[in-house]
């Protein structure tokens, strides 16, 4: 935590905060007056019994929660995420962002609270927009409070690291052809130097705007010439069999997804410098498909939002300073802690000193079952953040241990084809004390500089035991 | 073996054989006077320690094998194979295939004695080039002899299943990069009802027309416009982490494959209408890549070729009656046996009965170390064919006992990422009993049917005993 440069008040929802839903959405500190399980608190040992499920009678809240779970997990496996759309700009999802409101990563927290990457890519998106001139007007704006932020999962999006999306931005559109909900995402920009690592020089700018006029109007023409659109479960399901576990390895992912655009952009009116530009684009980023999975999860598990009683986990994101989870029977209320340090592999030059506490939306991956819960699927990425085959294997099977369900769709073959682990109880993970296991990219703690590598990371234990609490209050069990 | 319309007499070359070096390089019938060590043959068990290596003084023909393998294996290691052109048509390297000659894969044998898949596609190929102008009359033209036929293997080529490729096909032309080999194979047709599985009707032909018209010229462009060519090594490499063994599953080096032409096409001056068929036509075909990965593997085994005293196997190929081997240290002889019939899955309205035995080029794939061998790499191609990932795993570590490297370049996620078996020794198959396994796809009987499942089969351990008995009298040792 002595990494971070200034140090934010950690919010922590607990017993205190029992009457307070509404203060809880926020990023209000709520002191925290109860300790974790496994420092051995009866009170939360108690909740726990209460709530448990299996085999109490009908009415037993955790019976009624069994139930709730299951028709949460129904619609989250009956999902089917498919990108149908590419808004040019987020304009116009969102008329309001042109009254300078930034979308982030995470629960919502104010600008001096954000870590160097968040604020870097506040100031690059500044630049983008033209709202400032320079780094330094950026900055001065941001600290009088001229710009407004929000969470990008209140706007139905998702953002990868730092998260930003401004009013110029093309957006993926994702909708769950199932239940007709949608998830929005920004596209991605490559690996290394780029804002969502909070890089924000003239080359990033650059590529921002390239992003926007050429890359975003190209791939809506190759979506728009797929009746249907490009179906994103089916890619994810192909990709977790080719070696990605679709959050921090998306190299099937993106070639799936290269494949899908270049025959119909060969075949559409268009001219060919742009498509090649948008091929050789794709072609040379590995991670491309990210965003589009991470708006197929947020998809999928959105489905699952507000089936009362359901302790299952809709969303995990970070902010930089926080990990926070919602759970579906909890509506929007985010549960937050403080966020670890990734443990993984730097690039050449860089050292763990270097990073930023966990980062971003992308673990909304794992909230659908995917990253670190299929990890297994994916041994090139475990060489890469560290770690065996085996330890991988290890991990996914501990996930099963905290999870309602096995995706049938999204099968991990190197363990015998089980359905992916998906559907989090929170019941379980305070029970077990196993917290979800998340892959992710490294940000350096400093505005400006970008990725420093990539790693594994582990929810913290905090989140869950404060949703618990709060589901036990939900339930009438006190 | 009964499955077979007009089984025929098959070639067992044994220590009868010993100064007939030049007759077993053909098809003809050479007897066989003694059994294999699994039997309990006395004079093969004495032969076996007289070839061991690990020990024996620098002149022992052990050591001297085992000084031979290491240089051929150095070789194989250090191939670079290349895709660096396209030939328009295989008479543009081989002038004679105008004289009515027909390549085929195996070991040669005569018309009378193809099996029906083979003949299938012998009469599709009279029919592709104009020589025929009905199957009554191409098969009128074979059994009269106007057509001479010879082996692949000994134009440097290779080809998947019946293997047959006439004057007028295209060629993917491969260099191995570390020695300047080159090496043939025609394009991939696709899946079902095609020439090499022994379909010869109307949409056969067409496919082949549109093949040599429209595709192989593409490519050719696609190819030309990369400085270099494209690197088939890189793609097996990177393929054997998505999934693929690169035999019977090619789902990611095609996409891979795809992608390596999809954006030099894009900026070349070719008219948008072959682009994009040539796109469709690979995007539609997860074996595209096959043919592009045998020749890469024969680039690579042709480097180890003539290396005196080597017993590395550099080919195992399969003609549909007899499977067939080389080694390093026998030049181009072969050493075959009756192929076995392949265990596998079978397309819906197919069964075993209609399954012909072992047929294809494409086990030169498993002579470098990829298919069969690889096998631990592929868990969604297990699934596929049957059996378990963990079944896989084993038939993997199986092949470490009959090979004498681990491809540092190849490496197999599931084994903690161990280089793949490469090399095969006939000594270790002879002692061990362990027959290699290959992965191959599995034609109807009967000629004009085409593919009717997938599967796995391992070489006749007769190959190897023939094999290492010539190779004994090679060493002076009898």
């Amino acid at each position: 935590m002595s990494l971070l440069s200034g140090v934010p008040k950690l919010v922590n929802v607990g017993v205190a905060s029992f009457g307070e839903a509404a203060s809880a959405a926020g990023a209000e500190v709520v002191d925290l007056d109860w300790r974790p399980i496994e420092g051995g608190d009866p009170k939360l040992a108690w909740l726990l019994a209460s709530l448990a499920g299996d085999g109490g009678h009908a009415d037993a809240p955790g019976t009624r929660i069994d139930r709730a779970n299951a028709q949460a997990i129904e619609r989250v496996l009956a999902a089917k995420p498919v990108l149908v759309d590419i808004a040019l700009q987020a304009r116009e999802v969102w008329p309001d962002l042109d009254a300078k409101i930034l979308l982030h990563a995470g629960a919502p927290l104010p600008w001096r609270k954000m870590c160097g990457p968040m604020q870097g890519a506040a100031i690059g998106a500044l630049l983008y927009e033209g709202w400032a001139k320079s780094p330094e007007e950026a900055e001065a704006q941001l600290a009088r409070g001229d710009i407004r932020f929000e969470s990008c999962h209140d706007r139905g999006a998702v953002g990868p690291m730092a998260g930003i999306i401004s009013a110029s931005m093309p957006l993926f559109v994702v909708r769950n052809e199932a239940r007709g909900n949608l998830a929005y995402t920004n596209m991605s920009e490559g690996i290394g130097r780029v804002l969502r690592f909070g890089a924000n020089g003239p080359d990033v700018i650059e590529r921002l705007k390239w992003i926007e006029k050429t890359l975003a109007p190209t791939l809506k023409a190759a979506v728009a010439a797929q009746p249907g659109g490009i179906n994103l479960k089916s890619i994810q399901a192909q990709a977790l069999l080719m070696g990605d576990e679709v959050h921090s390895r998306n190299t099937a992912a993106s070639s799936l997804f290269y494949r899908a655009v270049a025959g119909p952009l060969m075949k559409s009116g268009l001219e060919r410098r742009p498509i090649a530009e948008t091929l050789d684009f794709i072609d040379a980023n590995w991670q491309f498909f990210l965003n589009l999975s991470m708006a197929s999860a947020k998809a999928t598990m959105d489905a699952a939002e507000g089936v009362a009683g359901s302790s299952i986990v809709t969303a995990m994101a970070r902010n930089g300073v926080t990990v926070a989870i919602r759970v579906a029977g909890l509506g929007r209320r985010w549960f937050e802690a403080p966020a670890d340090q990734p443990i993984g592999l730097y690039f050449p030059g860089f050292k763990a000193e270097d990073a930023n506490p966990d980062l971003g939306d992308s673990a909304i991956t794992e909230t659908a079952g995917f990253g670190g819960f299929s990890l297994a699927a994916s041994p090139a990425l475990v060489q890469l953040v560290g770690g065996t085959p085996a330890e991988a294997r290890a991990k996914c099977i501990e996930m099963y241990e905290i999870t309602c369900a096995k995706n049938p769709t999204h099968s991990i073959p190197t363990l015998d084809f089980a359905g992916a682990p998906t559907g989090i109880d929170i019941r379980k993970v305070v029970d077990t004390g196993i917290r979800p296991v998340i892959t992710t990219g490294l940000a350096h703690r400093q505005a400006g500089v970008g990725q420093v590598g990539v790693g594994i990371v582990r929810a913290p234990m905090a989140c869950f035991t404060a949703a618990l609490v709060a589901l036990a209050a939900e339930m009438g069990v006190a």
